[in-house]
């Protein structure tokens, strides 16, 4: 079985991440946080964002997602989300879990952006002491389907919340894809957003995202708050440095840029030498075709791990990793199958 | 300021663990812990033990611990542990936040070690539904200060437990010290234990924690938990990767014995060269030395980082990376500040 | 503004309810359920049922409903249940809360009966580390929308569940009307239901529902749960007392009679002298009309207190004090609204 | 077996909260707590206070109490009170349930007052990573073992916490003897108590206790944290009604003085005709004896319910209800087993 289009997860690490904690593997370092190589790379993140902010380092993206909704919204209380989103479909109720039981309000929309007519309709609900009133707004960028809010999307969906009193999570998981195709990181912070999960896995790391707060209030005891929820590293340094390497040289848009580069060939050559459409627009490194199962079905068994997901589009992720050949010989699969 | 001695979690990852992860870097592999070196490190555990066990791989050794505590206990329920162990003490509360407030009872007992008699009155009490009675035990090999349980100690606090209907849960965060310096591991599942930790980061690993299940009737929807509780790697090969190397390698225990090595030098050092006496027994890497502020004061402003431990002793540790000149040189800053 | 119709919960207590909290006010009593009055209460729901059960009471609905499901089903595994079941929209999140992020998985179905084909697609759905598994399946007799399901129906939805290994909760915040529209309650227990919530406060009682677990393996340590859960009452007598009242009298059944014939009533008159459609059949005191929203104001406007439900038709529920007079005054409005 | 001496909670509901709950069986109310009861009841006890606040009624003390603390102190925090305040001991963990692990710090003193130099000694820890830093103060009023604050040493307790940032929460289950016997409730807020108890059940009604937010800021969506805590009762007035009654009519305080006096009359009785020493001061409604074991086994035998608290001493409890008969006859079975 081939795994180079399954997910992002299934590559490897990139040089520059292994390199970075193969470096950081010197002599004795403070542990739980208090060493440099953390602290640079937070650095290196307010830059990114040309904003100041408190960063911290946790090993997976549940995790950051979920203590970030935590933070924002209580048990009783609700999170606005794409019904689409990772929070919502993905992490086995991890929301839930971190945050005691705090609900979550799948909305609607195109390609995993929420309907700004349908976030509205949410916020004129009036509150009932029966129900989960909305304290959070959570995005994704790119989405699920690997489309990339602009900024007056973001805008219009982040001001009527804001004027609502919501706070506004980012999940970034695929952030790195969204700045390389032009998204300006920014506006992240100018937008109004209160925490963003900076994806650091699927852009060639192992083991870490970074949890970035813009409103600083939050952060209080927020090492206790990780440390309790197991997200802290003994060996703190390790933790950063595989994001570090990444944003130190460049790799984290770099690579970005390359594996949208491969999405793009794929869906070209999807649209040029095959029957099947594209489900979604492909602003990042993720392509959905909408093929019928017996094709879905020989594509896997020609040997390429692949999955139909909700929408019942199937999704190809590139990485890194991805290289042209393999696009190509991928491209060779789908036209034999059509 | 130097961290030689100033916790396990100071020293770097051994080369065994570093090697192994640069070698899983290559192409691509499935994801969420489906891949090779995870089984293999499995196996490897499973090995170690002797014994079958279901065995997963979380990245610290809080959330191990407290998931662990949280599939023996239910909220309303209590584990029983020393009143100095890790979950009770230094873990933010992690196990009432797994665990949705799972109590815990501390017990007395010299150097780390559950006094039995303080044990079997506990499980004597009677049970009454406005306290949260005892439904686990949990033990610490080696312990919080530096002694090791031998078989015949540890079973008689297992027993009257299992004999109750307790479940046991085993931390072993520096269980490689504790088989370096002669526990038989094999011991663990014979003795009863039902999920045991297998530490990794102590031993030279990081971002890394072994969770093995010899009650397999407790894996059910394992995954699930870990993904929820933001304890699984999307890139599962990298997060067993340095345990793998550390277990084929041998250097898990060989490490472990260098480990305790040094600190019998300590150890051995301060009895015959300072006024100080030593708080626990050393039969694993720690040193506990009993001495006054002043002198704790002056070694650290000597440039030691070291700390006061609630016994009111200072707490050396020792870790694969520890070199016989480091010793030397702390022995001599401590017969210095005498 | 008149509450006759608002909420089965505007009615005051049942004389037979209220005399019997009278009743068991004399002289010392155990407290914490270990009373008489308990005692006696608990015999009688096991008559009704003519089944063994473990049984206890508890304050509200929302605790008994969410203590069930926490007993069924783990927090990172799921709830069956109709998308309008009262577990997943009118109870603030409360089985997140007290099964720590348990998910709820809403199913459609006419009537807030579970459509039978929807249940059995979702059970067959693959099993994935990263959604929550169905654990549970949650029913609601009558259901939210007055309709009641037949012992076939039942069956063939608990079934297919039972036969995958879930537990089945029933919730009966209602029971009490099926059961007087002719729903024989031996059958709860002899179609596998584990836990059954016995409604009291709907049928006239204040403050108290009854937990009925048939599967008494459930029960282990049951009263430390509720002490932790907030639901034990220190004076138990007068917990169970209004309980007791209605079910020793046989007016548990005999007002919820009663209000079943005044709902009947009322639909009839609707049917009869209005051009409004009853939205749902009216099997047990709740009546839904589709009216134009223009309507529904001037009922409001009118002096009737009554709600717009998720699916557009408005509510009128009938109570043991609902009079024929009401009745008639409401239709008279309705006719004139029209 | 007696159970006059039992418990505060083995005594009957007084006439007064009965009667209100009678009174309040009329015609159909507003539910969910939006009903004159309940409105009338929050005005007397913002009088009683001479005090702005929010005032909810919830149905269980145990309840009251976790959802007060869950308010002050986040799960990774922890609240600091006597080692022997009812939160500790005997709510089956309740504030971690309600908290998601919220810690408890158990602070030594005598009688259940808080020592002084222990609280201070505690504030003046340094906070780390990997504990529950304080960030409530509990108190209880009167304590557990039935002696009563005065200001100054409530003054002394609170000033540094305040001075800390912590929040107040106060236990007030026995707020009803302490005032009979001098304390003045307006202190409560004056002092800066942000929640506190109002009991209700130990001062004679049933199934009722007020929450009261002197801090109106912690107040925002209570509603929805009480229902989703399954602390809302549907039929609002009965909640309300029986601390009604007692308000209105002065049976609080009153029968509080009555416990109280009865108390003092057991006491006198007890240290003029037995050998047996009193333990603690008795300033509300508790006598504490310390006897051998075999002296209590002796009462016991003879018929009245009592228990061995975890100090040793033997509890006697007067209520509203309690005779000068029964103190009498309790008095002679003490001198007889001397």
């Amino acid at each position: 079985m081939r795994y180079d289009f399954a997910s992002d997860n299934t590559a490897a690490m990139a040089p520059e991440a292994l390199d970075a904690l193969v470096a950081a593997n010197s002599g004795f370092a403070r542990s739980y946080g208090a060493d440099e190589v953390s602290a640079r790379c937070a650095d290196l993140i307010r830059q990114r964002f040309d904003a100041d902010a408190e960063v911290r380092f946790v090993f997976s993206g549940t995790a950051a997602n979920s203590i970030a909704l935590a933070m924002l919204a209580r048990p009783f209380e609700a999170v606005l989300a794409h019904q689409a989103a990772h929070v919502c479909t993905d992490e086995t109720g991890a929301p839930g879990f971190f945050g005691q039981g705090v609900g979550l309000i799948g909305l609607p929309g195109f390609s995993g952006k929420i309907d700004e007519k349908a976030l509205k309709a949410q916020l004129e609900e009036p509150e009932v002491g029966h129900r989960q009133p909305a304290a959070a707004l959570s995005l994704t960028q790119a989405t699920e389907y690997g489309a990339v809010y602009d900024v007056d999307e973001l805008r219009r969906l982040i001001e009527p919340c804001k004027a609502k009193g919501l706070g506004v999570h980012l999940d970034g998981a695929r952030l790195a894809n969204a700045a390389a195709g032009g998204f300006d990181l920014p506006e992240v912070p100018r937008l109004g957003v209160d925490v963003c999960v900076l994806g650091a896995a699927k852009a060639g790391a192992h083991g870490v995202e970074a949890l970035v707060l813009f409103d600083r209030s939050l952060a209080r005891r927020l090492d206790n708050r990780l440390k309790q929820a197991g997200q802290t590293a003994s060996k703190g340094r390790f933790l950063a440095a595989p994001l570090l390497g990444l944003l130190e040289s460049g790799a984290w848009e770099g690579h970005a840029a390359h594996a949208n580069l491969m999405a793009q060939r794929l869906a070209e050559g999807i649209a040029a030498g095959t029957p099947f459409a594209l489900a979604h627009p492909v602003d990042a490194n993720i392509v959905f075709v909408r093929m019928p199962v017996k094709a879905y079905r020989r594509v896997n068994e020609a040997g390429w791990a692949c999955y139909q997901f909700d929408d019942g589009s199937v999704r190809f992720v590139c990485s890194w990793q991805t290289t042209e050949e393999a696009v190509g010989e991928l491209l060779e699969t789908l036209r034999s199958v059509a």
